[in-house]
């Protein structure tokens, strides 16, 4: 297949070193900079010790017409209004989106393609810079159909060791996903730990148990209790993994904040439910967010 | 007067300072180190750009009976227990506590003596060592009779340059205390920021207005409004203060978090008042006490 990836973040770049050996793949890039580094140097992919390249084609976005069998958008949600333009135009026959949270998902019903999936990765994954990720962990990657498709396209995406799981209801796989974004990242972020603290440390604990109670009053397909043990598994299962929420936040980085806990936040006012907490961890990373990196760490 | 002071933090060092000149100061205390060091070198003051020097008696607590006209009591409240055995057997005719909070209120009732003052210092003071403080700008200290007690202490304490001021109702005196220390202490320590931010940044000013809602449901002889008015002017008046509970987080030290929030928390459960976004301040705070310094900053 021809495969258009756009977005050289973590997980477009091992994406992009996944399928690299069974399809022609394109990498686009925000800046010249980043593709002609991959261009010329490859793709380095360190895991279990292990150093690895794959040379791939990448190419900065916006400098010619998309045209791919498969498009897969990995950009970060507060980006995809910048490709919005280059999407409607690109000739494809099916896109792939993979963003946090579920405010993009209005942005996707404007769109002219008859196949459209929506993707929730499970990966431990780390970008070192623009052309070397680290892999702290496999795991799977959930997709589902926002649009048309259908269960097949997994047989041509999946190997062993890059395995995809189909989901027939992409609004609870993004929930799922949602909760754990919204209550790991945030809390990390602030606390300035890893993952595990929030599962080891009792009053982090707690606070994640409260998150819980308030984030299943909202979006009821969980229980409280449901949700506060798919937390605590994803703290324990990524204890030495550092959010990209609190690296963003120390690096004085714009957050995906707006697009996790912020439309959190907007669904609880549709719906009535009272979300104390979820606006107090809003505001004080939205705080951060506005402040230089030196004084906000 | 003989006035003994315990308590070698900055208030202990700063009151020891103002008193040395009009009376017979003794400070007493915890460690040896800190008396020999005083006594030695004197008492060092950092005010608007001059250095000044009062040389004073100081001495470990414990190595002798306590007996003066009046005690003032400078420790931490989670200290407090630590000199309850030297108070009761201390002969003083007035005793004046100096603690944020008001969980140590119960103690002071089992205190034999006639005549308790408990006070709330309204000046911006600094510890640089343990003979070294640096004052950053003077107000006033509120006082007022726990028992016993009248006005006229005022007239034997106060100089033109250290007003003190009655306040008929401690109660309401701690409540006010309380209020800004329950909402600016461990927002700037888990911000990370000085004061002057939580008025300037106005997602950290909307969770201080979330907080005084809580607190004023809580302690309601003032409302929500002139609540968050009374901390938001301290928190312009000291915009440049890095808070006393942001500098033990910074240093990995015990927190006044139990004596404040904690003692809050209780209280809106004994009432039956609802107050999430206080116990979620709590378990952040405590959290981060349980962690090593390196972890947590």
């Amino acid at each position: 297949m021809n495969i258009s990836i756009i977005g050289g973040g973590a997980v477009g770049l091992f994406f992009a070193s996944q399928w690299s050996k069974d399809h022609c793949v394109t990498l686009w890039t925000r800046t010249d900079m980043q593709a002609e580094m991959i261009q010329r140097d490859g793709l380095y992919i360190f895991e279990n010790g292990n150093e690895n390249v794959q040379y791939i084609q990448s190419k900065k976005i916006g400098c010619q017409p998309l045209q791919a069998d498969l498009i897969v958008v990995a950009v970060k949600q507060y980006n995809m209004k910048d490709v919005m333009g280059e999407l409607t135009n690109a000739k494809s026959h099916s896109i792939m989106f993979i963003q946090n949270g579920m405010g993009h998902l209005d942005l996707l019903d404007k769109l002219p393609h008859h196949h459209i999936y929506t993707a929730s990765v499970e990966h431990g994954l780390v970008k070192i810079n623009g052309g070397t990720i680290q892999v702290n962990g496999r795991n799977k990657t959930n997709i589902g159909a926002f649009r048309g498709g259908t269960e097949e396209i997994i047989d041509h995406l999946q190997t062993d060791s890059f395995r995809f799981e189909w989901r027939e209801n992409i609004h609870h796989m993004m929930i799922e996903k949602m909760a754990a974004n919204a209550i790991i990242n945030p809390l990390t972020a602030m606390l300035n730990v890893k993952n595990g603290q929030i599962a080891q440390n009792e009053h982090y604990r707690s606070i994640a148990k409260d998150l819980c109670r308030e984030f299943a009053s909202v979006f009821s397909y969980k229980s409280e209790e449901e949700t506060f043990e798919s937390v605590l598994s994803i703290c324990k299962n990524t204890a030495y993994n550092e959010s990209s929420m609190l690296k963003d936040v120390k690096e004085g980085r714009l957050t995906e904040i707006d697009a996790i806990v912020g439309v959190l936040v907007k669904e609880a006012e549709k719906k009535g439910c009272h979300v104390p907490l979820f606006r107090m961890i809003y505001n004080m990373i939205k705080g951060k967010e506005n402040m230089p990196p030196l004084m906000s760490n």
